[in-house]
């Protein structure tokens, strides 16, 4: 307890650990770029910068002083499994890093040791300190596959906040207002809708904020829906006469549909740890218009060159081609650059096979309820095949597929109300639609 | 940190200091009284009790095993200088050791040496241990004079909130939700007015609320504006599996006025530590309803005594005589029983000499407003003497005094406008309003 001190923590009391471990802060700049250029790549993509003139300012300080900024994020201590969605914001970070800036990946195991405390989520067990640590592990497997190793430090909050008593925890909560946390989008919602918030949750953005206060960060980085801590970070800083850090937010990937943000529960997302040929599979499968949006999120290319090749498509470049670059590139990434030509050879080969042409002829055939319609007829009827005995000897040839699955009974009968995808050899589809007569 | 118990403080292993020091536990209760008797006075003068049906069961409980309740109330650490309205829960504390229950005197110290964190109050600074150290021997000095120092234990929640760890606050203070929180008049009303609530206020009522789990408190005692963290401690406590505490909250004492409430600052207050005289005198100085109200409040006599004498008076036995009870019984209690004959001395001498009857006749008299009334004029115009030369007798006598102070001088005249207490030897008094001609 330090009576004689209200209204400041004794924070630089606390290890700083990004300050100790680390000796790169006289390291020269690595990538020879104007502030302009730096610039230009932070801002690509993101959602908002807060204050984009204080950045600029902390970039021409940085470059004076020859001293890297202090770049920071944090992550949930739960069990990561990473997916593209994530790894949108290391890339932000992995810019960062390219400038020659320091990264602080900021593992929140304080929180994630005290899990749900009061106890009615099932969904939020405590970590133990093992399992923060295998989480940690599991962590440093994926995101070195983007950041940079050497410009990165791994920081637990649990370090300086497992020291933090209560007096210093009211002392933090002194310099925010109620009003201001109920300003947040969740918790505003939840209070008018009369759903409850407990006293805690008031706690944890300040937390977050102190995390800020203690690695002195200039930048922090984090989603949409972090801005609300983000700025909480900023104003502790100016509590704790730090100059206050300059937040950016990414926004949410959408999955490979395009349409909805990417997750696992919605089976939509391209996972850091897939294998080389899902990844590019999954990566060839996107649309066009998301095609240019992960190249913008995603690639280590400059935006230069995104945008040549956005002018090559322009001028009839097929853009499927395109697409190889950016699924090679995210394959060299996750999986490994030997891996890239092999699975864009497995995806070509797989392509070449079963390709469905999205221009499949659509026919509608009548059959009497009872009987069906024999394949045979089908295939005639849909004109795959110009005779029933040229049908006869293609499935004897092993030559037909129905709904992909090869078919040899010329017994075999399609029932009224059903549709069907039709195949003879590797070219010939239609789509069969079979009603009652 | 305890990341495998959340969800539970484990305050178990904090000292509970009441629990060790004195080892009361097994006496036998002091008085011999009835569940009834303890209740009716227990009920005495209290603004609520809840839940008056736990209180029994509890108090029948206590009986039967032969174990004291323990009492809880907690008090302000900054410079105590107590007068009679805070002796009303003391009182109240006394009533219960009258019984053979266990005091608790709380100070809060932990939240005293945070002060005001913010530090936008100047009027809140964080105190030093010495400064708590002193108050609480300042404190000691008046409140046993209401209070038996056997059966009380001065507690400071510093000594296990100094203990806690910022994660076991977090765990606190899940267990209560913002909404409640907001419910306290003066939270709502700064909240729907605008005006700031920092988050570290939504801590102290948690903190006043755990103070009743470590000491496992029985009954909180408190003011009215108390009700809503006495309940806190409550609700608390049923999180912590203990049997909840129940509430009494007693009423704001009135000043000497009768009208508004006791303090120092409206100069309407008996102080613990008045001399003898003032607090004598003051204590006539109430009007007869208020003596009622003090007696309930602030006398020890038990409630059928004080019944008996309001029967008294209603048959004719003069109210002031009552009063000299109660104000030797306050003299005895806080200046001394020495010092009670001679306080009621000095106060009947004094009134004697000085006293002012309650029905001074009124007169208005005229004068010209240059000249204005010449006094020997004044006191024959009021008939407080036959003619002006008794006038001029009685001046020479040293028997005339205007408004209190003597007056030997003929030639004094009253100016127009104002208005004069004229007094004539010990009995004869008029007040004279002179207007001009």
């Amino acid at each position: 307890m330090e009576p004689g001190r209200p209204g400041r923590l004794s924070y630089r009391a606390l290890p700083t650990p990004g300050r100790q471990r680390t000796p790169v802060e006289d390291k020269a700049l690595a990538k020879r770029a104007s502030i302009d250029e730096q610039l230009a790549e932070i801002r690509r993509g993101a959602e908002e910068i807060l204050v984009e003139s204080e950045l600029r300012d902390k970039l021409e300080r940085a470059e004076a002083a020859g001293r890297p900024l202090r770049i920071k994020a944090g992550f949930d201590p739960t069990a990561p499994d990473l997916h593209l969605g994530h790894t949108v914001l290391l890339q932000k970070l992995k810019a960062f890093q390219d400038f020659g800036h320091r990264v602080f990946f900021l593992i929140g195991d304080f929180t994630g040791m005290i899990g749900d405390p009061s106890g009615k989520s099932a969904t939020r067990p405590a970590l133990t300190p093992e399992e923060v640590a295998a989480n940690a592990e599991t962590y440093a497997e994926q995101i070195f596959r983007v950041l940079d190793r050497e410009r990165t430090e791994v920081v637990f909050n649990s370090e300086w906040m497992n020291g933090m008593s209560a007096a210093d925890l009211i002392r933090l909560a002194s310099h925010y207002t109620v009003a201001r946390m109920l300003e947040r989008d969740d918790f505003h919602n939840r209070y008018t809708e009369g759903r409850a918030i407990a006293v805690h949750e008031f706690l944890y953005p300040l937390v977050q904020g102190y995390d800020s206060v203690v690695l002195e960060a200039d930048v922090e980085l984090g989603g949409t829906d972090q801005k609300f801590n983000l700025l909480v970070g900023r104003e502790l800083q100016r509590h704790y006469a730090q100059e206050p850090q300059v937040i950016l937010t990414m926004p949410i990937l959408e999955g490979t549909d395009g349409v909805q943000k990417m997750s696992k529960s919605l089976d939509n997302y391209i996972g850091v740890q897939d294998p080389a040929k899902e990844i590019f599979g999954k990566a060839m499968s996107i649309s066009d218009e998301l095609m240019w949006r992960y190249f913008e999120l995603l690639s280590d290319r400059p935006i230069a060159d995104v945008e040549a090749l956005k002018q090559q498509v322009a001028e009839g470049r097929n853009p499927r081609d395109v697409k190889v670059e950016l699924a090679r590139e995210l394959v060299a990434r996750f999986a490994g650059p030997d891996q890239v030509d092999a699975a864009q050879q497995a995806f070509e080969s797989q392509f070449q096979k079963h390709q469905v042409p999205e221009d499949v002829p659509e026919v509608t055939l009548a059959a009497d309820e009872a009987e069906g319609l024999p394949l045979p007829a089908a295939l005639k009827g849909a004109e795959l095949v110009a005779s029933t005995s040229e049908a006869n000897r293609m499935l004897k040839q092993n030559a037909v597929r129905v709904d992909g699955a090869k078919e040899a009974d010329r017994e075999r009968r399609l029932a009224a109300g059903g549709s069907y995808l039709l195949q003879v050899g590797k070219r010939r589809f239609a789509r069969v639609t079979v009603t009652e007569v």
